[in-house]
Formats: C-alpha cells, sequence, structure tokens
C-alpha cells in the first residue's frame, strides 16, 4: 500500500455556515429522504437512506437483544382514559397530541401515541404475576406522533417520528430500576460508538424532564455550527405509572408490591446527528459498518477498446472483495464520466472508492480513495482484501476521534455571565457554577440566552472544594456544573 | 436413525369446530398476541410472537430485494386533498378512514392511510423524468388504518395492519405493467410457498375488486373449516391514479405520455394462516425455516445425581447444532416436569425436540421428535446433524402437503344450486358455471349464499366447448367457472 495523494479533506465551511441548510441540500442530492411530501413534518425515506436506516436498526436490534430486551409491538391507538392516567404524563404531551376520530364517530377518544408507556403499563399489568416475572425488559422501533408546533426539520424535528426504538423495563426494587438505568445507559454509548458519534450525558435540570419521570438523563451531541442535539434520553420513572395502572408482583415475601420502571428512546435523530457530524461541503461519510455501499468500484477507460480489459480486471476485484463480505457495487454507468462518479459516491458518503484504469492493471494494482480525507492509496491486488479491511477500520476510528476531538474543544468551563454569552455565541457548550436550585437555573438559562443540558454524567459534575457562587443567585454556593447550550 | 413410535398427530376436531376460539386459545397459550388491548381490533405483538414476524418479515425483504424493488417508508397521515383525487378511490374507502386533528385544531384535514397509492403518486411524479427511470418498484412495510364496522378478528380483521407490506410500481405501458403483476403473483407464490401456505389463485369479480383497480388477483386459503382467507392481493391500476396525479414521463420518442402503475399487498394475515393451516388441538406447527426456535431440547433426569452428566452431554448437542446455525433453545427449567414440557413446545410450533435421558448418554444418541407428526426416531450423535437437518426439511414438506392435499380435496365443481349450497355446508370451496355477467354473479352470491372469489387463475377457468347454462341466469351460456365460499 503506498499514499499516492496526502489528506485533503473537504472544508466544512458550508456545513458550519448554514446546517438546516446543508442538510436539505444533502439529503437532497445525496437521495437519502424527501422533503417534498405535503404534510408538516412529515417526510420520505428514500432508497438509499432506508438502507442506511436499516442498517442502523439491525444494530439497534441486536445490542438491545443481546442485552436481554424482548422485541414487542403495541398500537399506534392509545384511549385518552388511559393515556390521561398519569397526571404529569397527560400535563406534559397533552398540547402535542393528535386525535383521532373515524368519518361520522364523534364518540371515540383516541390517540396516536405520542410515547408507549400508557399503552404498555395496562397489558404489563397482566403479563406480571410475582417476582419471578421481573425484571421485565421490552422494546419496540415504531412511529410516535407529536404535533410539534416549533418549526419543523427533517429528520431531526419531526410530527412523525418514524424509527421511535423506545424501551420500557419493569423491576421489583428502585435498586434494579436504577441498575437498568446505568445499563441502558452503557447500551446507548455502544450504539453511538457504533455510529461513530461523540456525546455528552447530562442529567436533564427538573423543569426538563420527561413528563412523568423522576429524572431523565440525556445524550447530547453537538453539531458542527455549535449547537447541541439531544439523541437519546434515559427514564426513571420510579412508580409513577406503576401507582395509576396498579402494576403489582406478589414479591417472595408474599406480599403485593409497586413495581417501578424506565423507559429509554432513540430515533432517527441519531441517524441526521451521524450524517451532520460525518458531513462535509462535499457530502457525508457513512461509518462503514453501516454503509449501505461500502466500496464502490469506478472504472477509468478511454476508447471503447479499453473497456473489456478493464472490466474484465474490475470484475476481478469485485469478486475478490464481495467473497469476503464487503458491501461492493460497481458504478460502470456510460453517460456519467469518472469525475462526475466521485462526486456523486463522495456525496452519498461511500467509505471507500476505487478506481481502475489501464495503467493499474498492468500494474496489477488499484487506487483506492478514502472518502474521510480523500487519501489515495496505491494498493495491489495481492494485499486489496486487507487493505480494504484496514482502511474501513482506520476510517471509522478517524471519524469516531474527529467526531470526540470536535466535542472535546467546545466544552469549556466559564465563571462569569459574559463569557458564557460570547463562548455560546463561539458555538462553545459552558459549564457554568450552579447551586442546583430549579429558580436559579431558569435564570441563569435567562442571563446566558441559552439552554441547560443539566449536569454532567459523563465526568465529575460537582465543583469540589472551592468556594464558587451561583452564576445566577450570588447569595447560593455553588455545588455543581451545569451545562448550557444553544439546542436543536 | 431408526423410527421409535410412529406417526400419532394430534386431532385437528377443536381447531375445526370453532376456529376462532382455538385461535384465541393459541394466541395466548403460545404467547405469540394479546387481545386483550382495550381498542377494538388493535392488538399486542408478544416476543414470541415478534420473533416470528421478524422471520417472516425478513422473508418478505429478501424476496422482495432479490427482484428489484427498493423499500421506503411513506408517512402515516395523507391529506385529504390527496386521498380524494381519485374517485372510485375515495368511494372505496371513505367510509373506513380515520381522521386525524390536533387538539384545539379543527382545520386540518388529515387521514391515517388506509393504502399508500395517494401519498406515494405525488412524490413518484416528482422522481420520474424520462422512460429511463421506469419501471420503479417500491416498496414498504407499515401500519395501515381501516375503521372495519364488521367485526374483528386479532391478526385477521384489523383496525391496525401492523404488517402492511405495500409495493408500489411504476411502469411506461399497460404491457410492462402487466407483466409485472405476472411477476407479483411469482412473488407471492413463493412467499408462501415458503410459508408452506395453499392457495387458490382467483381474478376478483368487478364488484370486488380494490378501490381505483382495473383488476384484482387474489390469494385466497381455505381454513380447516372451510371457510376461505384471503392472504395477498394484486392489482393492476392502469392509468387510473397516474392522470390525476399526473404521474407522465418523457419517453423514447419526445412525448409525455402517462404511465402505468400496479401496487400488491400482504400482511399479518399471512401468519394467522400460517398458524392456522398449520394448527391442531395441541398448538401449531411453525415451518422450520421461518421457526422462532428451531430444535428445543428437554434434558430428563431422575435426582439431582443424574444431572451433571446429562446436562453435559445436553451442552455437547445444544454446541453441535448451534454451530451450524440451528437455531436452538435449551429448556432447563427446574420447576417443569419434562412431560410439561413436551406439551408446552408442541403447543409453541417447535418443529423438532431432542429429548436427552441417562440412558440415551450411555448409548451416544438422543430421541427426535417431529412436532407435525409426533413420529419419534432415535439417532445417534455421529448423525445427528444430518438427520435434524433432513427432518426439518422434511416437517417441511410435509406442512406444504398437507395444506395443498386439504385445499384441493375443498374445491369442487359443482351445477346445481342445491349441490353448490351443501357442498358449502361441507366446507368446500365451489366452483359454478358463469356467464360473466356481474349481474348474474351477484346473483349467484344470493342463491348460493356465499362470497364470489371470482374466476381461477391457478387452472384453466373456462367452461370450454360444454353447452352450460349460468346458474344464475339461465338463459345466458356460462364461460367460466366462478368460485364461490364463505369468507372470513
Amino acid at each position: 500500500m503506498e499514499l499516492l495523494r496526502e489528506a485533503k479533506p473537504y472544508t466544512k465551511d458550508k456545513l458550519k455556515t448554514n446546517l438546516i441548510e446543508w442538510f436539505h441540500w444533502l439529503l437532497r442530492e445525496a437521495e437519502l429522504y424527501d422533503v417534498r411530501y405535503p404534510v408538516k413534518g412529515a417526510y420520505v425515506w428514500r432508497p438509499y437512506g432506508m438502507k442506511l436506516r436499516r442498517n442502523v436498526e439491525n444494530l439497534i436490534r441486536r445490542i438491545h437483544d443481546e442485552t436481554g430486551h424482548e422485541e414487542v409491538l403495541f398500537p399506534v391507538f392509545i384511549p385518552y382514559e388511559f393515556f390521561s392516567k398519569e397526571s404529569q404524563h397527560i400535563r406534559g404531551f397533552e398540547k402535542e397530541v393528535f386525535w383521532v376520530s373515524k368519518g361520522g364517530e364523534g364518540g371515540e377518544r383516541l390517540i396516536l401515541r405520542p410515547t408507549s408507556e400508557t399503552a404498555i403499563m395496562p397489558m404489563v399489568k397482566l403479563w406480571i404475576q410475582d417476582y419471578k416475572d421481573l425484571p421485565l425488559r421490552l422494546y419496540q422501533i415504531v412511529s410516535v406522533f407529536r404535533a410539534e408546533t416549533k418549526m419543523t426539520h427533517p429528520m431531526i424535528r419531526l410530527r412523525e417520528i418514524s424509527m421511535f426504538k423506545e424501551a420500557h423495563t419493569v423491576h421489583a426494587t428502585r435498586e434494579d430500576a436504577e441498575r437498568q438505568i446505568r445499563e441502558a445507559v452503557e447500551i446507548y454509548k455502544r450504539i453511538f460508538d457504533e455510529m461513530c458519534l461523540a456525546y455528552m450525558i447530562n442529567k436533564r435540570p427538573n423543569w426538563d424532564k420527561f413528563a412523568g419521570a423522576e429524572y431523565t438523563i440525556a445524550f447530547d451531541t453537538i453539531l458542527p455550527d455549535g449547537r447541541t442535539l439531544q439523541i437519546g434520553t434515559v427514564h426513571y420513572l420510579g412508580v409513577n405509572f406503576t401507582k395509576v395502572f396498579e402494576v403489582t408482583y406478589l414479591d417472595i415475601d408474599g406480599t403485593r408490591k409497586l413495581a417501578h420502571t424506565t423507559s429509554y428512546g432513540i430515533s432517527e435523530r441519531s441517524i441526521a446527528a451521524m450524517l451532520i457530524t460525518h458531513g462535509d461541503d462535499g457530502g457525508t461519510t457513512l461509518p462503514p459498518k453501516l454503509a449501505p455501499i461500502q466500496v464502490v468500484i469506478v472504472p477509468i477507460f478511454y476508447g471503447e477498446e479499453e473497456m473489456p480489459t478493464v472490466m474484465k480486471f474490475v470484475d476481478e476485484v469485485y469478486r475478490m472483495l464481495r467473497d469476503v463480505g464487503i458491501r461492493i457495487h460497481i458504478d460502470d454507468r456510460r453517460d456519467k464520466t469518472p469525475g462526475w462518479k466521485f462526486y456523486y459516491w463522495e456525496l452519498k458518503g461511500v467509505p471507500l472508492r476505487i478506481e481502475v484504469g489501464r495503467r493499474d492493471i498492468e500494474k496489477r494494482q488499484v487506487v483506492v480513495t478514502r472518502r474521510d480525507t480523500l487519501e489515495k492509496y496505491a494498493v495491489s491486488l495481492g494485499e486489496l482484501v486487507d487493505a480494504v479491511k484496514q482502511l474501513m477500520s482506520v476510517v471509522e476510528d478517524n471519524l469516531r476521534k474527529r467526531a470526540w476531538e470536535d466535542l472535546r474543544n467546545r466544552l469549556v468551563k466559564v465563571e462569569k455571565v459574559e463569557d458564557a454569552k460570547n463562548a455560546i455565541r463561539e458555538g462553545k457548550v459552558v459549564e457554568v457554577p450552579w447551586s442546583g436550585d430549579d429558580e436559579c437555573g431558569v435564570k441563569l438559562q435567562e442571563l446566558v440566552g441559552a439552554d441547560a443540558l443539566g449536569i454532567p454524567m459523563d465526568t465529575d459534575p460537582s465543583i469540589g472544594g472551592f468556594d464558587m457562587r451561583d452564576l445566577a443567585c450570588k447569595e447560593k454556593r455553588a455545588e455543581f456544573w451545569l451545562r448550557l447550550s444553544e439546542r436543536y
């Protein structure tokens, strides 16, 4: 393997300047997703996007199955009677609920699920008899519906979230439920690691937790324009739902006890984060393990007479890689130039490109280009399989490394409001001293002009022995670092 | 492999006497599906059912992908404006449409898709430029919604059909669209063959075709009580939808032409048909290729002292089979007897059971029982892998063979109304002489007291040279055999 061209990656100027516009461009030009469907907040997954999504769904399924979760499928309809049982829950979701009615019938009181706690609880109540039935870990990947009043964005802020993976678990004790919370965090780390995403883990402040939860832990990533995107949430629900749905179990001591529950969700937002995080002004780079096409071959020949020789060699290369399970595609279109094809597949994020020209054939070699850096290598046929596997692994590592570097560079601790404002303006996520008092936290958001993400769970959140003051309430001693950012 | 017990299958008495009651029993006891969800026509897929369903979905995906279809995902919401464009379509579906509204907003005119022609057409219009973009073959597996007023039945007649595979194809010419119709029929044959289902292929009469279709070809199976169940439909839509949605393409001759479309669908009904067709009074038999668990091992030991030896051998057997990719499970529960476990796994339809007892270990053999016939074999460890593979294949063939035998035995040609009535009463599907005239056909349904399935497409439907009369309109010459049955 011989380096032919040094790293010369695409710029990220357009991406950083107007991220949403860039994202629309990517979705359209890479034929991933169509934003022209005539309903607000509802979009269309096109075949290439769907293949990518399938790979992500399968990753999510595999990791949930491996960790003792069982897939189920509940109905879309929830009777309002059930949905409204838990008072915090209904208060939080009421305004964004879609109602369903049949033509001519006004009496039905059904909603479209915005999340499935209240669909699952009445059934779980029937399934659980005694402590031996616990813990119970269920999940489903479904559409959920939220009548967003804010501006909708493709794949990011939707009225139909069509890839909502929601897990719901039931436990005998608070301890076991909280052990599950920690496991859920580990599960999401594994999923996001495979997507090469970098993330903060934040315990949301009380005023921003899931409606019906005791507390919410969220995964937030930082996009290239400095705004953060929530890509996963984990909720400890305590006995809030089991109390109103009377989900009890017979314990080993012969008494009936209320079960404790958790729920945790991720959605197609994680795919949006992946496309954007690894994006640049030429398109995006897909993590090799998830890419629908891992290697594309572009044959290069001048004149018809070169074609048979080149295509024969291309076919040999194709078979070598296909036979070891690599997802490979030959772009043999006759009405497009090689240069056009390079841009086309760079846009679509195919991790590796192989060019085959007449002179390569003489040397029994090909030219391999990495999508992330655009580095070029000459690779002899004998070492091709190993080289491709190695390069896919290198691309994956690089995507992950770059994402984490960027995230770490954007996290800053500040101790003054002005500094916080400036840092936010520069696309940073700030950590500021906070007492832990809700009112002070809300005031802090206003002072800084940013949203609180919460207290770090991925590092020690405590201020330590230093005598610092709450940035909004000077009379109070600061206990924690509170993260704030502009959010999508 | 030595036969230890002759075939002695379960009876089908309960199944035949009250099929729906039996089906409720199976779904509940085999933990496949829960009918207790508190919304009419909406049910819950439990983990074991979901695993089976996943295997069926993957079969459907594989065959569609192999035949040039691309998976997409469209929104659940369809604007009424689009839904109502095609006049036949809206007339057919209007009464069973669910409407959606946001709390407080009355102005929105959205429906939940009952089928997606009118969601897909406006996008396809944007995607197709010229003849080179055709044919276009799309499919999705989604929930669709129909406000059934008839009695709902689990997995069979639903308000939320949650596994609707709908394919939509677009073609330059009628010829190419009709070629696709024939290919769709072949695709469905492949799918149902793998599910070991037997089926009739019927061209539905005009009064029962899909709303908006030129014609509809349906797959109907015959359940053990003699009633038929529609398990798949294929529609030629002509230019009915492309006309109103203005889906045109630039042809090679430089003129703009209307495209022709088809659509074809199957749903979880096919899974219901599979469970019922292969059902008996002990439960069901799952086709081995689709079974979540293909082989279950039941260890048998008397007293604690035998356990370690038995479990060591069981583990050896388990590894042998797992290592060749067989989906295998050890039922090592201590609080259940072997006999209890036999019934449990027979209920759940696991195709093969392996018993391992102390005496088997001495002989280095196991006892293998087929679920479909309950035949028992002694199999030595050396031949186990081959024997299991062979038996799975034998079970599959037998399920398919039995299904086809039963279907063929139930099809009878009759030439008198009384004979037709009697045959229907005996659980047959009748074929009667028909002129092809719609009015006579409707009258025929009333005379016989059964529903017309249509004209056979799986055999020659013509009467031939014989001079027969239409059974309802004696003045007319009969041209075709018309199939009638009681339907679910």
